[in-house]
């Protein structure tokens, strides 16, 4: 038995997100089919995040167990070759047997991306949320200031969610200006509550608007209820851009894409 | 009767291109029957660039004539109502009556895009073409020095294509690194032959692939012979990202996006 590791990218649009489900085809649904018709066995997959209906990964982490002998960087190259058009594996390795992709300690990277324009714009509209008026990126850097380092963030999840803590540390929130009216809000940490980045962007785009200070993000935090935070954007301008696993030798080829 | 410019925008991917024809939907289409149901008359429009099935577009340019009297900047807000979320009017002015959208003196510009990875990615596929292997962006850049300035292109325009001259000048042709992986070339000229800037993308390719010199562009367009050339680019790397009409006033609305 071996234990592979997959790095995913996938357009969230047609999918009812990462984790399966009754209601509608899941990227994991997809890739369970695709391996287990490929290699004929019964494959099950260990996903590091269950992003939601819409969300995007450009670097989702899913693992599954197999008894076939094929070296671990020919997975990528061989699933790609049955997966539709909108997965793409972009890295596989094989792992310790012990190893869990959500159950390991990570540090995630989410992308949250609003273009700013008078008008939506055809070419980014899948992946980005249209937003026009007043937004002031300078004002929405300084309360991101509030969220980095190590908080608790019971206001930023989603109500209803239920975990041992949360407490969470964001080691890096930085907001990208307006390069060709897209700003991007990247958010980096040792791992996310529910809903966490979206609730955050929503937050930072009303203190961009001006609805309060940007002092007022402390506020929030300290509330700690969910409802002194802004709304939840949308999930179609939210992508999973990397999951990185210190614990790996991380020159392994999972985060790194050999062109 | 007045007529009105209009900026258009829209993803390619599931037109038969700009210009009205009977196999397929096109973009020019859809804005005549939006616009002729909008406006109860029965609207022509004057496109600038007929862009091919697959091509994008930031920034193409359509005109029309109507007796009403709504002032000329509102027609992108009306018209976006009404029209699919992958074709959006980004500006609308009155124009004089005499002013053709492709009869009049322009500066366009084009971008191409190629997404250089060893995997395709599913967020930028539909907007990029995937290469992976080798592609040297020096070699790509010092040969599009070449196709600089005023030059007879005849090697760069699809055989069959009748026009009086084919002598076009490029103002400005630049490549951009790998950003993230994506290489964008974007050229600005006062025109360009039929398929001028996917054959030139496609040539590019074959030198940064190490096909031939750089130097021997110059040789191609010396052969005025389009089989020298490289191979026409896919259609869903280009964009055609903006066209200025000088004689226009620039300060009027077409080419800024009010936030």
């Amino acid at each position: 038995m071996r234990r592979i590791l997959l790095k995913v990218a996938y357009d969230g649009t047609s999918y009812c997100g990462f984790q399966f489900q009754k209601n509608g085809i899941t990227v994991q649904q997809v890739l369970e089919e695709t391996l287990s018709e490929w290699l004929k066995e019964d494959i099950h997959i260990m996903s590091a995040s269950r992003t939601d209906a819409g969300v995007h990964a450009l670097g989702n982490a899913a693992a599954f167990d197999t008894e076939t002998l094929i070296p671990g960087e020919k997975y990528a190259y061989g699933l790609n070759v049955s997966l539709p058009p909108d997965i793409r594996i972009t890295g596989s390795r094989e792992v310790p047997l012990s190893f869990h992709p959500r159950f390991t300690e990570t540090i995630k990277t989410y992308e949250y991306r609003i273009w700013h324009s008078a008008f939506e714009n055809p070419l980014t509209r899948l992946y980005s949320l249209h937003l026009h008026g007043r937004l002031d990126v300078d004002r929405m850097r300084a309360a991101g200031l509030y969220l980095t380092g190590e908080h608790d963030f019971a206001a930023f999840a989603a109500a209803g969610y239920s975990s041992k803590t949360t407490v969470r540390t964001i080691y890096r929130l930085t907001i990208d200006g307006e390069r060709d009216g897209m700003i991007t809000l990247s958010v980096t940490g040792n791992g996310f509550l529910y809903n966490m980045v979206r609730i955050i962007a929503g937050t930072l785009i009303e203190v961009g608007k001006g609805e309060y200070p940007p002092e007022h993000v402390a506020e929030i935090l300290e509330s700690r209820s969910r409802k002194e935070a802004g709304p939840t954007a949308p999930a179609h301008g939210l992508t999973l851009v990397n999951i990185e696993y210190p614990a790996l030798d991380s020159d392994a080829g999972l985060q790194k894409e050999n062109i």
